[in-house]
């Protein structure tokens, strides 16, 4: 209760500067959503965010957006609203950015947080929007802004749950979850990042939310896998009662809290996900049940489908930690080449021995 | 382990008969599913059922069925296996059968469990794939059974899961519960009932297999209305990830495990039900977000939307027990004819106060 008293009333809350740093679709979405929200209201000192900047890595992209001022999405053409900043500097970006939203790949981040740290505000908040494993240490991704910000004033936060960016971007309602250790570091970003149809709420089990956002990525290329083989509704309600189960387990090894995984960041994150053909893992899957290799399949990718690396990072701990996991398993052995039909799906997954529902108790 | 120890294998259970009441769409799809099984193999002492009936009410449609010998699902024709007997008499349905299954609607239920007493085999088995609640006493079915049979030597047990029946009748991979206090009874049914591609888990936990089966209804009425408006899979991830909470609590009111509730007869039957447009009570839902009334609606049907009855013996359980349930609240007020709009569904869902995501932990 004494952090909840900290906050300040919103009247009390200055300003901010908010730095987007990759311009993916999903950075790019984030990107335009919180200019826009800055710039619907008054420009002056009430506004809650003062500034929103979009960084890339890549010149020739951001000199693009610079002169396009607008993004693609699907076909469909998004303007980019005139008090978004794009830049390909991150000095530039992350030198007035008192929160930093990091939304690269799960394999650039660590190194992402390396370049940035010299140019960061001293008290600059770090939220992490990309949802996967460090492959190198095979830790989650706010384990490695930890010990990268350990000893420094960076509070460490995560930012997840059912957002298919496709509907973000076109103003539907969207619940998301921020998490941080610290209650007043999530409650503060709630306050800056939450829009009337972009809402957020707090948890403090980090652990907990960015794992159902890595993890869902591997159910959903067996769920794109399984509409590939038009296998039906009965079988993907099956399939995700048993995937939840196997996201808590696992999760639970790690430390997340149970009703993190049943929350808007695990099972809520998982439904939009395997749900929407146009997610990339899903597609993975999909394509992959017509006949394509996963060679072929990621080539024509223009973004990362990050539930393949984290397959093989989850993988390791699987079996490094002796958790019983079929469906990680199931398909981590596909993606590395065995084949896998439709019949030997329906015999892994639903032909087990004739047994209790819940013969370990829920997990 | 000694009830596991006292099941005989499978070459000890003798062939037995069963009867399917009520040629609904859900019955019929059963009927056929069991017929078929039964005569897949060879028709001598091994086959685990040694007979099907199928009885309904109406002797137009008895005759009907007799001679046409298919049913007709979605426009498509399914022809019923000759070994599947239809009859109007209840006397000749359920005198002949070990296991009797009742698949009429949840209102009709208590009395067909009192006319069909006098004519059952001593030791048969009553399962009810019925779900909603008796409206006149507010109970759950299985109570209305276990009050009709007390006394007598007929296990009760119930039949739910993620069971689309379109899916079924066309021989996709289901997997649903049978459930019974007596995990003998269970374990039985699971062994007469299971086909190939039709697979039973068994649980003990009654009462939470049928609550999970009643209340997705009425989650799919706002799944229903939510597609109706557009609203997208981001809205309806976060609408089934709280609507679980919500049947969560609910159940363990009620005396359900928590377990259950999180498997395939309550998330996984949640999850396909909102995702099927043929679902009557997300049409139900999907048709009052275009303008259509109640009324309107339901006259439109062929068969009854139990969702709409179950709303109301749900909300007066609510109310007297003092349940948190906005969801369930909401979808009452809506079908009692309080207006809602898609900007009034959003508020009421999604931008509540801000704040924590588990403000009373998980339920």
């Amino acid at each position: 209760m004494t952090q909840l008293a900290d906050v300040p009333s919103p009247t009390q809350h200055p300003p901010k500067t908010l730095a987007v740093l990759g311009a993916g679709r999903w950075g790019m979405t984030l990107a335009r959503l919180f200019a826009q929200a800055s710039s619907a209201g008054n420009t002056d000192l009430s506004s809650k965010l003062a500034r929103v900047i979009l960084w890339d890595r890549t010149p020739d992209k951001v000199q693009h957006l610079q002169a396009a001022r607008h993004m693609v999405f699907n076909g469909k053409t998004f303007f980019l609203p005139h008090t978004l900043l794009i830049t390909s500097s991150l000095e530039e970006a992350v030198s007035q950015a008192d929160i930093v939203l990091m939304v690269v790949s799960s394999s650039g981040t660590a190194s992402m947080a390396q370049r940035m740290k010299p140019h960061l505000k001293e008290n600059a908040i770090i939220v992490n929007a990309s949802k996967g494993f460090d492959l190198t240490t095979l830790s989650p991704l706010s384990h490695v802004l930890n010990e990268c910000f350990e000893g420094t004033k960076h509070p460490i936060a995560v930012l997840s749950g059912p957002n298919l960016a496709k509907e973000v971007i076109e103003g539907l309602p969207t619940a998301a979850v921020v998490a941080s250790h610290c209650l007043h570091t999530a409650e503060m970003l709630q306050y800056y990042l939450s829009t009337e149809r972009f809402r957020l709420y707090t948890n403090t089990d980090v652990i907990g939310v960015e794992l159902g956002g890595a993890l869902k990525n591997i159910f959903a290329i067996v769920s794109g896998y399984m509409d590939g083989c038009a296998m039906g509704a009965n079988a993907r309600a099956a399939l995700i009662t048993r995937a939840l189960a196997e996201m808590t387990r696992f999760s639970l090894m790690l430390g997340a809290k149970v009703e993190t995984i049943y929350g808007l960041s695990g099972l809520g994150d998982m439904l939009a996900t395997c749900s929407s053909p146009l997610s990339r893992n899903y597609q993975v899957g999909f394509q992959l049940s017509q006949g394509h290799t996963l060679t072929e399949v990621l080539t024509g990718m223009a973004e990362v489908a990050e539930g393949v690396s984290t397959t093989q990072a989850v993988q390791k701990i699987i079996q490094a930690r002796g958790i019983e996991a079929p469906i990680m398993t199931l398909v981590s052995d596909f993606l590395s080449g065995t084949p896998l039909t439709e019949e030997e799906l329906i015999k892994k997954l639903m032909t087990r021995r004739l047994c209790s529902e819940t013969p370990k108790g829920l997990f």
